[in-house]
């Protein structure tokens, strides 16, 4: 894990949040995108090395959309960038950790992504990630 | 705002989760800090550029404590680094925000911190930071 790749926060409408972490951040979103497969809508701003990624639920089944409803907008998850996901699976794998989805999958942002269970993480629903090449 | 500077992760045990954390990221805590006057026990990992707080509470009155009985352990909030932190909080009062406390005040880590209100923010905590000189 070489650092925070990004923070994903829930949120009713992209088209609000936008404007408001444009403030925060004192420039807008560099990128906006769907992914069909997750059920979301998302956002990137850039800072410094970081990104805080924006995500609105496309439908009711969506799990930000299943996040909303049991906490409300606020931090969903925190993702780390990687070297090898096959590589970091494995390692966590064998330090006891359980994986969402032990194969990765396509996220936003051209990434192959895993998740590991919040149950064995403080309740922190932490994503690994790695740039497609 | 020039990099997320950590994450603060609520926990239960301190003890217990440093043990966790130590296993995702394969290096331990490289310090450990008493906030006495936040009421919390503090641990830091080093990820690149980025941090991650450990925080457990000291006492019932610790807003730690608030947030475990609230919403049991997570993500606590967002540090983002600032180079004057004195001038952002003019220019995000500017934008419309109110921070919980607009005097710079002592944190973990060698740090004046100032908090925006979760309210404003889509139910985020938004610290920020600055290196105590």
């Amino acid at each position: 894990m070489r650092k925070i790749e990004h923070i994903g926060i829930a949120v009713k409408s992209l088209e609000d949040s936008n404007k408001l972490f444009e403030k925060i951040f004192g420039q807008p979103a560099y990128k906006q995108e769907e992914v069909e497969s997750e059920g979301v809508k998302t956002s990137f701003f850039m800072n410094g090395p970081n990104k805080i990624e924006l995500l609105e639920a496309t439908n009711l089944d969506s799990p930000i959309a299943k996040f909303l409803e049991r906490r409300g907008e606020g931090i969903h998850h925190i993702a780390f960038d990687v070297n090898d996901i096959e590589e970091e699976v494995v390692r966590l794998k064998k330090e006891g950790f359980t994986m969402l989805n032990e194969t990765p999958k396509k996220g936003a942002d051209n990434k192959w992504v895993v998740f590991l269970h919040p149950k064995e993480t403080n309740g922190v629903l932490i994503e690994l990630c790695q740039e497609i090449k």
